[in-house]
């Protein structure tokens, strides 16, 4: 497989499809409730995927594409190459902000991540990594990661979490957040994945999140020597919806360890 | 008093201010701590407030300036017109992401906010207003805020305050994080004000803000009709700390009724 040739192929493709967001500014957005009230959706987000999908088909017509928005492949196995997209992950600040969004694309052979893309489209910021080749920020290679004690951590955590709700114990959220230098929430987990990837944020985590929303950032996360793992400490499920964690190494374990508890 | 005069003075100075800052980011910064272990300065942080001090002396010699970092006046009153000044709004992510920082200034005088501005310096975004002649970002005049109801708001709100604490009942707060749509937090009060004036975000609220952190962005909100007020609902105590929330007019008055009990 020409891995490199692809890396190219991607790259080209990602920066075209950001080129087209920021002119849908220029038009209405039609915004739809999909699965609750607060899970949105656009007919950029449509147009986007299948923007994707028609040329991966054409180009790549032996590699699947799982994508949010249920235009691509039926996907029952991680066999083969697939290429799992969301083409603007940040929904809701795309519709309230227009910023703070990202086109995020993983692209796995037989579920081993290989090439990660985060495209923050209005900052123009590009993240990027080939497995064992590092990870990029723009033109800059991302260092590893070296290791922060909780107390000096920045952590991404949405207040939902800290709020009583049915999937973790709230309470040693709680503590956690206490015990932290300090939390943030940007409403993207592509663009947290990409701090935690360039030390920006210590760690990141959510309760709820699709394969598309992590398999891009995994690859570049994991190329600086960040964890991810779903909250049981295992590989990340990619053919569904999981918890998920992103840390530097030993604050990986430390949170997994002290303070999430699932319901 | 040529007001048009002061504000072409102080986006000037604003903006040098900025290069500055990032040019300091080719040198080593250092680190203290102040009042407790997360509130941080630096080298940079103090070197700006001087470089706006020494020039404001100069070229406004009874202008009395309040600033974060100390090297202003001893302020006991509002009288007359003063220049209260965050060199760098969020230093926690000036430190650690070197980006999401603004420098935030609100000139006042007599107490009431004539002149305001918040410039996120990376990202060059500048937000800047002048008492009854309207709001601006970069070169964009920003329309009136329209109301927003709870469940379709998005509010800044750091889990700090969703958890357990001493200045604010956590779980009326918590209900609030379930009822809107979705919560935020950025680790900047000037750009958080700056995303409520902007609309991207519907309220933001914090239980311990000084004046140089509201100051400019109190003028930029209420310029496109957005309340602000500490959580008694009265205008925030402009000598010292104080409680703060700002929000779209309904939603204000939502959240503080319903949401908010001080201990």
């Amino acid at each position: 497989m020409n891995w490199g040739m692809i890396d190219r192929y991607a790259k080209s493709l990602i920066r075209e499809a950001g080129h087209k967001i920021r002119v849908s500014f220029f038009n209405t957005i039609d915004i739809e409730s999909k699965a609750d009230a607060n899970d949105l959706v656009t007919n950029i987000d449509r147009g986007i995927e299948q923007f994707f999908i028609k040329r991966i088909r054409k180009d790549f017509p032996d590699h699947k594409i799982f994508g949010e928005e249920g235009f691509g492949d039926q996907i029952d196995s991680l066999d083969g190459i697939i290429w799992m997209l969301d083409p603007i992950d940040g929904t809701m600040n795309f519709i309230h902000q227009k910023r703070n969004f990202a086109i995020s694309l993983g692209i796995y052979m037989d579920g081993m991540g290989i090439l990660g893309y985060i495209y923050d489209v209005m900052n123009d910021d590009f993240y990027h990594a080939m497995k064992g080749e590092g990870a990029y920020y723009n033109d800059e290679r991302l260092p590893a990661l070296e290791s922060t004690p909780l107390e000096l951590a920045i952590i991404g955590v949405n207040a939902s979490w800290v709020a009583p709700n049915r999937r973790i114990e709230n309470e040693p959220i709680a503590k956690m957040v206490q015990a932290c230098r300090g939390t943030r929430s940007y409403g993207s987990a592509a663009i947290e994945l990409a701090y935690v990837a360039s030390g920006r944020i210590d760690a990141y985590m959510s309760l709820r999140l699709s394969p598309w929303d992590i398999a891009g950032g995994m690859v570049i996360a994991q190329e600086v020597g960040a964890i991810a793992t779903n909250m049981k400490g295992e590989k990340p499920h990619l053919l569904g919806q999981d918890t998920f964690i992103v840390a530097k190494p030993k604050l990986h374990d430390e949170l997994l360890t002290n303070y999430i508890q699932l319901k």
